[in-house]
């Protein structure tokens, strides 16, 4: 092997055992073993423990960064869907030994390891903006970008610690998440108003977007939710419509005015 | 003073410094001349930095845990509305110091750090599951709350950082988010609509979620947007509805069929 090949598969190979247990849990021996090579010969080329771990995470953080690349076609939720795949199952392999690091509890943090999570993030935040293709991104929606981002992050963290449900439904549930943060960021900004009728536009019956709708239409036919949304959205208070002593006092408001707008 | 006050003393001191310059830029004896002590007598309390460090973080998650405290009154989104403030007031004046902790990147993490950042999300966590007093909660609205949680933590440290809106913005924000998460969690577990009515039933058109409903009833009368989400409501691409070479397809769809029931 030349020197850098020897040294990318220290690197593989450290990726690998720090995927899977946390740093603390991980020894140069367990590296060199795993590798076929000698401690000492580690040694020649980290200085420690600390340099091989942050080479690694390095080498994890452009392949997660690789897996947010998507060719800029068909309807966005779809888009981010096949990315949020790529990521949970990156996230299933690297992620139990990577857990600690990014809940901020690790004992080989550093300054290095969180400049490569911060690029991780940041890669995340403007693949996004690419996607959605606003010309000039509001701080709010950028802002609800990162949200998302830290809110994915966290998401499938906690996941990884109980897997309380399928990773299917979790790849689902965070690209409509996304939608529902958009479709906010633009109820606050009238500015974004015509990218989210575009963005509705392309989206398809069976995509992410066309589940999520269909399932909000499901809940708001619920009447109680109806009732209560309806009298919201046109400034009076739910409660007032369904009070104790005057029963009949709801039936003023019927489904045929459901329309929230 | 007596050695307990001393103590105390001593961590309120370390706290303000801590709160506003990340832990590398406060020295020993920065604390010792702010509380009017001698080097040796902040040593003799305490090991050094790192335990008054963490000494002086557990009094804040402390302080900020009972600010989540808010009584089981009233609309359930100004309740949150009102913790929101408190939490948000607490990031503004303690937050500086202890970001680069929040994001993972501090040199000052431990696991004495972390089991009291994992304390505060936890009473965070607990209060408001305790104010949805849903009688068993699924994995899947306690994963939507500790989601949301770490929404609010990153986007107020992002906040901090930028100041890109105003807080109360934020502040509104964080609670209409919630108020989104809640009902995305509902419309894919139906057991959860019934709670999801009841919320709404107590809401209040000038409180968080009322002006949430009424910006979204606004955004939705958008005609593209209403069109595109009725379409994909009733199981129809959007795009099908108005394809280039056909612009009067479009018209087929009213706003009088607009409810997404």
């Amino acid at each position: 092997m030349s020197v850098d090949e020897r040294r990318e598969q220290l690197i593989a190979v450290a990726l690998e055992l720090f995927s899977r247990r946390p740093p603390e849990e991980v020894s140069i021996d367990d590296i060199a073993a795993a590798a076929g090579a000698s401690r000492p010969l580690v040694y020649h080329y980290f200085p420690g423990k600390q340099a091989l771990y942050e080479a690694s995470l390095r080498r994890a953080g452009r392949e997660l960064s690789a897996r947010f690349e998507e060719p800029m076609e068909g309807p966005l939720s779809e888009r981010l869907f096949r990315v949020m795949g790529r990521y949970l199952d990156f996230v299933q392999s690297h992620g139990p030994g990577f857990a600690a690091l990014l809940r901020g509890g690790s004992v080989a943090a550093s300054p290095g390891t969180s400049a490569v999570i911060d690029e991780v993030r940041r890669a995340a935040h403007d693949q996004i903006l690419a996607h959605l293709a606003v010309p000039a991104p509001s701080p709010g929606l950028r802002l609800t970008v990162r949200a998302w981002i830290a809110n994915a992050e966290i998401t499938s963290l906690e996941w990884l610690g109980e897997r309380s449900v399928p990773l299917a439904e979790l790849q689902l549930h965070l690209v409509q998440e996304f939608v529902a943060s958009l479709t906010l960021t633009a109820a606050r900004e009238p500015a974004l108003a015509a990218e989210l009728a575009s963005f509705f536009a392309d989206e398809r019956p069976d995509g992410p977007s066309g589940l999520l709708v269909r399932d909000l239409a499901g809940l708001f036919a619920v009447p109680g939710i109806l009732d209560a949304v309806t009298a919201l959205a046109s400034g009076r208070a739910p409660a007032a419509a369904e009070p104790v002593d005057e029963p009949s006092a709801q039936s003023t408001e019927g489904p045929a005015g459901a329309a929230p707008a």
